[in-house]
């Protein structure tokens, strides 16, 4: 349900954002894949958690220990439920999203992880992300959703801070897992640092403090999550985005960490264009278009569709263009929101 | 304690069968090592399941849902009882033994994987052929260890059987997971085909139809297991064994599938100069210089050890020399019996 629901998602987001996709070929398939994840949650698996994936007919085949099927399992609801104003989306898009702020803020033990006596909980920065992308996803849906006694904290405010405390090293990086207490953790786990993360955090942040109109916060997003990953992570001999780095400059243990894959460079094109939005500099409008060139250039087929996964000199590893961890998402996002904020730009210079 | 297991396994080996390593500097440290593993089980971990990993005080962090550790950790005990003849080890060996063919043939929930109305179970190749392994392990260690009833199978005769259900398709393929009535299964999981893997059983199987002159068997390890795998898994164009491959020709969905990989090589290193010993062909003679040439050349690093992983082309990709699957294990028993099968073809020209 990770991916289908992550489709559900950009099917609706398009169709009620972009005028041109107002249509028929777009809902109908949208709706089928909503009915679907909601079948398998209701019927076959008696609404506990999310599976990552099911067999066609919706039965559980995997269920990951951690909460992300069930963040992009309220993505898919609540926009289901903006586009259709039918209320079982709804219902089901709080009653996970009151799910997932418990697994965040007051106990996670649910989601099955091993608690054993040598192994030391952390902050995973993606937990933190997907929880604000999450909230900002509930105001666009208009939903109500935290019910919250005088000294709870918003999740909105929560997930801000955990995502700060992941800047180590005087902001130099944006570290992938920290202690609770926000300290950095030994070993390579703790010096791990994914570039493609920091920055779709960073743009995350940005889109939140520019709505509250937190300059500092912003300025803090374009610095250290978005420009401080882009400079340590853009590979100067061969272009592109590496996957993922070690802090202190050593191998990653990840054997893939030198390919270039294509979702840090959707969401680095989102990122310098919107931090070029508040700050108008010219060299955020050089890497929005240094990022565009190289990812147009090596991902994109002539014959249609994006490749996801290349080699650190940009050519194609894996020839294949969907798979268990590529699908509707990533691509269509980044067109959708940089389409739109170049219109913005070029509508104000107008004016 | 998966790949200190190993090391503790390796170094009694090479302490007991290379005169010129008889010596304390590998006895010391081996026996240490054997000491922390049963301390880790005994004192810290109830003796139920061994842990992947530890803190440096024994205390579990990670245990995965799989028998490996315990395989490695019943290599480990019964090399050091064959070493020091101190009975605690044999105890652990023989009492871990039977757990893991309780594993094998009588019922595997215990270790934990999931159980979700989508999921089928399937048969692992690589849990055949450790148990396979393991059998042969006993045998060398003088070890009696399992009390059989008159209809029940013996484990050899168990992971042999099911070593063989994994040979598809008229004998070209060795598929990593068949159902458990021994058929290819759909999707890419179905037709995933690793050489490594493929090559590494086939010398446990050839090793095994030799002891017990079963030369129809022997045939079918040389024909099925070691040949297929390295005429479909040997890059033409850049030399070196490929990590994963699709028994139909598509990309593996593994990122990392293009790779070339230390252990590979040295799995395939025994297996061609054992095949030559039992078939005395040219061409298989020519095979081992081929990967040994190649091995040599591209891992071995003149500054002292291996490097792990290399690109697609044979370039270092990850400069570290050991990490959390590369110890002390596939070199040197690499080393071990293709010297010690060198020598003995040496000794017989001479005769």
């Amino acid at each position: 349900m990770w991916l289908q629901a992550r489709q559900v998602w950009m099917y609706f987001r398009l169709y009620q954002d972009v005028p041109r996709l107002k249509n028929r070929d777009i809902w109908n398939p949208a709706v089928k894949g909503a009915d679907f994840l909601l079948k398998c949650l209701v019927e076959k698996n008696s609404c506990t958690r999310c599976p990552f994936s099911v067999t066609k007919d919706g039965q559980a085949i995997k269920i990951q220990r951690n909460l992300f099927s069930e963040c992009f399992f309220v993505m898919a609801m609540s926009e289901t439920w903006r586009a259709t104003n039918v209320d079982k989306y709804k219902v089901a898009a709080v009653s996970f999203m009151q799910k997932i702020r418990h697994w965040c803020i007051v106990d996670d033990s649910a989601l099955g992880a091993d608690d054993l006596p040598g192994t030391t909980k952390t902050s995973k920065l993606a937990v933190a992300m997907m929880s604000l992308c999450l909230c900002e996803q509930m105001h666009i849906s208009n939903l109500q959703w935290e019910n919250l006694s005088g000294d709870e904290e918003k999740l909105e405010d929560w997930s801000v801070r955990n995502l700060l405390s992941h800047v180590q090293r005087s902001g130099t990086v944006v570290l992938e897992s920290v202690s609770l207490s926000g300290q950095e953790i030994p070993g390579a786990d703790g010096r791990l640092y994914v570039p493609g993360h920091a920055i779709e955090c960073g743009w995350f942040l940005l889109q939140h403090a520019l709505q509250c109109n937190n300059v500092m916060l912003a300025e803090k997003a374009c610095l250290c999550f978005i420009d401080a990953a882009f400079s340590k992570g853009w590979d100067a001999d061969n272009g592109g985005l590496f996957y993922f780095l070690d802090a202190d400059g050593y191998c990653p243990l990840q054997l893939e960490w030198n390919m270039k894959l294509w979702w840090p460079h959707c969401e680095a094109m989102i990122a310098f264009i919107l931090s070029y939005k508040f700050k108008k500099e010219t060299r955020l409008l050089d890497n929005f278009v240094k990022v565009a060139e190289y990812t147009f250039s090596k991902f994109s087929d002539k014959k249609g569709e994006w490749y996801g996964y290349l080699n650190r000199k940009g050519e194609v590893s894996s020839n294949f263009k969907g798979g268990p961890w590529k699908g509707c998402f990533h691509v269509p996002r980044a067109m959708l929101m940089c389409e739109n904020i170049l219109l913005e730009l070029i509508d104000s210079c107008d004016k």
